[in-house]
């Protein structure tokens, strides 16, 4: 994609403020929300199953993130995934930590049985974990390279987060730029991207180009929070970055990571 | 009310430290529990149906959140709202997002139902909503104006929020200042507004007073943080501005407005 | 202990990054999520009894907050705990208003008669309600000094933080510096104690020295969060400043506290 096609879907998002339902955890709810009203789409959180149905269809895109795992998360999630099949929702699933106990790998597998299309989003041990159905217990930040296989599945999107973030689908797969070393773990990041993937799909309407406007967007605003004194600015100037995505600024950016 | 008498009111708060018991949601709860901390009180957020009675009757002052309802925060409100008819407790529904399902709006009918006196804070939407008994479904956030009926209830007073927030009681309302459109749109401040209407009603115990007083210090807030550069600064100048209230900035403010 | 041992247990963290798994409530989550983040341990936040045995093993430290008590948050901090006993891993337990409510109360009685090691952190309120088994009702955070008891029990440390924190374990107490104070009440600095204390359990194994770090650590942030402009600024700084406890201004300030 150009810089400006990938502008343009952050600037749709601040015209259009799509209404964003996400299934959020407590940790990174409240950063999630932040970063989807910093970027102009308004942010739903609803958890209960007694309104998925309802809430799905008056929704712009959803993200499941599976954080925190309960029962009635797993739940409300199948209520999604199902109603998203017949509504032809944008859809994004975020397998939070799922290497991490056999309650949240079995959960993440009988969601990816529901016949969804959307993205997947997750790191590399994640989507490991997924591909090879075991556990990896190693927390919720991937700490080594995996090898990954290639999609199989139509209609299903994967964007990998890692050093360099990676899109796969049947078919093909795509490398984007190769970051530095984070200086700040801020954490609920992985769960921002998710929530950002959503926001663009939602617009886009095509996975690929979803899943790279919204890792480039999260990885020009995670390079400006490096820049801060701490870890408490970082999380500021993060935010602040996200308002920035349709400004000179973030095009400029892009245009310099290319050539 | 005079600019002094508002002021007098968060200068108690301060003072006297009241403890405020809040049901929150978990995308707001921080900001919310922050926000009266910055004010001088003492936030307190319990959720469970079997410690409510107990602890309503230690607060000085409660907020019911009904963001993210599911059935127990149905149960504990319910619990809530029973004991404050016993102990008499200065209480503030806000009925978050209620015209999005049919669980959220009959939750919030049944909990009207309750012959509780206090405050109920919401949006246009919100309130529209609950008089009309329908269904809304545009999210979290009111995007348009509504028409909304007189109260008829005695003991119960409406506090609206919108670009005039306004005041509605048994033969009466009252209209606030017009606000500029928003710079930022910041997650749960919605919430935040009816935390602190809950704090002022703790010191005052006059329920029109505790509104006016709430929509004034937390417009106040407000304009002060639409002045920052991002999305992340706005949220810490929200913070740091409710801080001030008992200052003579916020007297000068009010002031200016009113001249 | 030496200024130099206490800065080697945070230079440990960043350089081991453990796995902190921590029990948390909806109102500190992000805090203390944020905080252990800034040091450079890893946070690792799930609450299902689902997968509270296997996410136990795979943990360096744990950490359960009482906070915002449920009956699935009574089962998931039981198994923990039972867990902790066999496998042995560095716990801290953190009774959150536990003076507040019966349920809260019974539930940290019958935490306490599992025969696990590790350190309780509570203020002089919720520590003096489980030494005399009685309710205090004075919301989160403790008001007024209160005599404690001496440990009986072998193998347990006590953290009880107040104007000035005090280590109590059986045969000995230790009492740190007193502090001035605090401008300003940021909500969940004393989850974030107990967060911090799990992260230096899990680095020297030993609960005393554990306890002492995590004190003058969080007695060092709060220091500088008490110097910005407002509340919004403070909490800022507060996690600035937990970026830099392995920097020689950590040490400074050790040193001159100690003059």
């Amino acid at each position: 994609m150009e810089p400006e096609e990938i502008q343009e879907i952050f600037q749709k998002i601040r015209e259009k403020q799509p209404l964003i339902h996400m299934i959020p955890n407590a940790v990174s709810a409240t950063l999630c929300a932040d970063g989807l009203s910093a970027l102009g789409a308004r942010p739903l959180m609803a958890v209960a199953p007694q309104e998925m149905q309802e809430i799905v269809k008056q929704a712009d895109g959803i993200v499941i993130n599976l954080g925190q795992p309960t029962p009635e998360k797993r739940e409300a999630a199948r209520l999604v995934l199902e109603t998203v099949v017949q509504e032809e929702k944008p859809v994004v699933l975020d397998p939070v930590g799922c290497g991490a106990s056999v309650f949240r790998l079995k959960m993440v597998q009988e969601l990816l049985e529901i016949p969804w299309k959307g993205i997947i989003k997750g790191n590399q041990s994640e989507v490991y974990s997924i591909q090879q159905n075991l556990l990896t217990q190693e927390g919720i930040d991937s700490r080594e390279d995996r090898t990954l296989s290639a999609m199989t599945k139509e209609g299903r999107v994967l964007l990998v987060s890692g050093v360099a973030d990676r899109i796969l689908w049947k078919g093909g797969s795509k490398t984007l730029q190769k970051k530095e070393q984070r200086v700040y773990n801020i954490v609920g990041t992985g769960c921002l991207l998710g929530a950002i993937t959503g926001a663009c799909y939602s617009i886009t309407k095509e996975p690929k180009q979803a899943a790279e406007a919204a890792a480039l967007g999260m990885a020009y605003a995670l390079e400006q929070a490096d820049k801060a004194v701490g870890y408490g600015q970082a999380k500021v100037v993060l935010l602040d970055a996200l308002t920035q995505l349709e400004e000179a600024r973030f095009l400029n950016w892009m245009r310099g990571k290319e050539q």
